[in-house]
């Protein structure tokens, strides 16, 4: 098709917007592993779980069989504030690149909390208030996912409590101000208020925190207060069901004008954008209907994927969080100086740790300069400032652009925009300035830290 | 109309987006007063306003009788990239207020200069472009304008000056990181790179500059560099011009669902976005063909229609540039603290000010506290956090549906939420701590800087 007949944006009508989010794990062969009680060694119960997580929730997350669980209209209603997201030609960079390939872009940035993050938040905060609770507790790192679900809980009026790691909190300031405007209250972690917050002081006197560490404070706190919950921004099951509306969205609307992308890229922390990115796609795939190339893309200071150890690990620092079985680099992992907060996780979602392990994805690392490098370039030419997670696809779909331009190939190439770096201008200066480390993790500091992982039978 | 037949968001199609702006001035019995040379106080002709500024642009800065304008084709190219934006009902704050009021806004928010300022930035920059020259200058206060334009001219490949008011330079790196990014060069304004700002310096060392002053010194560095021309983001005829796109969308994504507003509110500064949002209603208005009650919601920190005198007076400090007749404060007025720098200019666009003193449309003032409550009030139920300059609109739409709750009346209201708060923080920060001020201009104040103004037959 020309460029006459694809417009630069294609927005749903509401009405064909998802009316139930699609259960990748429905369509898996080898389904996820289970989350393990740490004491026991064996599988969370749904008991176990609800004392930390909202009961629909745990049904969520113990669900591999449902394809479609409905979206109550409650959260369409919300929805509808902020989606359907642009499905967005590039045909500015492609102009720019002198490329055959076709690149689309899914845009998560346009709503205030500037990132894909709110799809989930919504839903989390939805059922709590079903479950009649009296507030949720979390953790963020970058602040996308805090704000988000600052903006859930003021939306239905329920108390949101978010530990921020530390130095975020200090170097964001903005962010944290965001979350205030929606009354939420944020805690830099570690901090006094919790049990393992204050071990962890002891023990390191002067961090500067880390996501781990936030979230074993956001997990105690939620337990050890009534008419609390927990809960995640990534990594979960639940999450990536609630973020299939990404992709979903992103199908129709291709699928509207006859587009099938040849290949699929996503940055990844936790794998919640990746996850609902690729899921009706991945499902295509799985049920043998069609073929995708997907990729994961992760910073090279933090390559879960692409040198990690596939084994069942902690998602926290504090260790009072279920083992999940995941790629990871040990709980203990500390990456070195980034600036895409979001990817910072040592381990990954489960249910793409599944699927990378059984050959449907692959993934590729990309260094710090060189995606700030894709930022900029696709900024001055597409107008949108991009947040560095999401710089990250940008680098692996240039690169993927440049090479179709080598061999010729019209290439159909859909990356996630998952969001805005309006926040991440310290980044950006950084970057400018020429100050911008690509250090990466030695060998040796891997195998330290995953030597550490717990003995699961 | 019910809920279920009225989206919450109404995006045109890209064949539905307007191809020619509107020139209001081609309606008006009483055209707007023509700018005069301060020097002989003659009308200033095409070849004296081309020295400063582009050849096409002072066409259009002259034309008060073509109704439509044909909009490039390049720049329709761009605006697809943004555009159209969405007319939003807002239905959470219409529940939330239990009005029987219908309000919707006009959201110019969802790209990365936050603001409407690209619809003529883009515009500008494009002419410039076509005309040959190497590249432009310009002045910003709050930032919006300055990155609305380096983005059109890293689109363009243009060379991009920006004179940044000084305390806005050093109270937000922020915005000045993100004209870097889009390549601009960023000079805090009074600057030693100019007479005008070496003089002002050295009369008033340690200022930190007003909008005025930098317009000074964006004029001249143009027009003391060959292949420069100096470009401006409000108040002028052709500004108003390109920005009527903003009202051309409203109409027809109304007309589209047989909606017809009987209040049209925005906020003022130096009047783009309120003169574009009201164009082609106020051009039914004038013709005769429909009524619509419009209102200017202005600081009342800075009450240039509500406070100010119909005259000639300077844009700028430096008195270097032409005189326009409007409704100003003095060129000398200094408003006091006040958080919605896009809103802190002494005078008004001469096109509206001819309205206004017409009896064409009304304005209300508003204190900067009230403003806060509100932007926060829209952000917990609609999701967007405001820039402050919108948030005056907001205010007004509130009261007005306040209004109407207590009448029954079922109004039809809509605003112009021009755009985002991400880069005043600092603001709601100070909101949030209790620390912002409501103080207001005395009278005598306003008279000592009315008093100066030049004398013009």
């Amino acid at each position: 098709m020309s460029k006459n007949t694809i417009p630069y944006k294609i927005y749903l009508e509401e009405n064909e917007m998802p009316k139930a989010w699609y259960n990748l794990r429905a369509d898996m062969k080898n389904k996820p592993a289970p989350l393990l009680n740490p004491g026991t060694g064996l599988p969370l119960t749904a008991e176990e779980l609800e004392a930390v997580f909202c009961k629909e929730l745990v049904a969520q997350e113990l669900d591999n069989d449902t394809p479609l669980i409905d979206i109550p209209l409650e959260i369409r209603d919300f929805y509808k504030m902020y989606r359907p997201s642009p499905l967005v030609r590039a045909y500015c960079l492609e102009e720019k690149l002198k490329t055959p390939a076709k690149i689309y872009y899914k845009f998560e940035g346009n709503n205030t909390s500037g990132s894909h993050k709110l799809n989930s938040a919504i839903a989390q905060a939805y059922y709590a208030k079903g479950q009649g609770l009296k507030g949720v507790t979390t953790e963020t790192g970058a602040g996308q996912w805090g704000t988000a679900l600052s903006m859930a809980c003021s939306y239905l009026d329920l108390d949101c409590k978010v530990y921020m790691v530390k130095v975020s909190y200090e170097q964001k300031p903005f962010r944290r101000e965001v979350m205030r405007t929606y009354g939420a209250s944020v805690v830099p972690s570690p901090s006094e208020t919790t049990q393992v917050g204050r071990q962890i002081l002891e023990r390191h006197p002067g961090t500067t925190g880390s996501l781990g560490c936030a979230i074993s404070e956001a997990v105690e706190a939620a337990a050890s207060e009534p008419g609390y919950r927990y809960v995640l921004g990534s990594v979960l099951n639940q999450v990536l069901l609630h973020q299939s509306v990404i992709g979903l969205e992103a199908k129709a609307a291709m699928d509207k004008y006859g587009i099938k992308p040849d290949m699929i890229i996503g940055c990844a922390g936790g794998g919640s954008n990746l996850g609902g990115l690729i899921a009706p796609f991945m499902g295509e795939k799985l049920r043998g209907e069609a073929d995708y190339q997907i990729v994961a893309v992760e910073p090279a200071s933090c390559p879960s994927f692409t040198r990690g150890t596939y084994a069942y690990d902690f998602c926290d620092t504090g260790h009072i969080c279920p083992l999940a079985k995941m790629y990871t680099l040990g709980s203990d992992f500390i990456p070195s100086a980034n600036h895409a907060g979001g990817l910072r996780f040592h381990g990954m979602s489960s249910i793409l740790s599944q699927l990378y392990h059984d050959g449907y994805m692959e993934a590729v690392s990309v260094e710090q300069n060189s995606v700030f490098e894709a930022a900029e370039q696709f900024a001055r030419v597409e107008g949108i400032l991009p947040a560095p997670e999401s710089a990250h696809a940008i680098r692996a779909a240039i690169d993927e652009a440049i090479r179709c331009k080598e061999t010729g190939e019209e290439k159909t190439i859909l990356f996630g925009l998952t969001g805005t770096g309006y926040f991440d201008l310290v980044a950006y200066e950084k970057f400018h300035n020429g100050e911008m480390s690509d250090e990466i993790p030695d060998d040796e500091m891997i195998a330290r830290s995953v030597a550490k992982l717990p003995k699961v039978e």
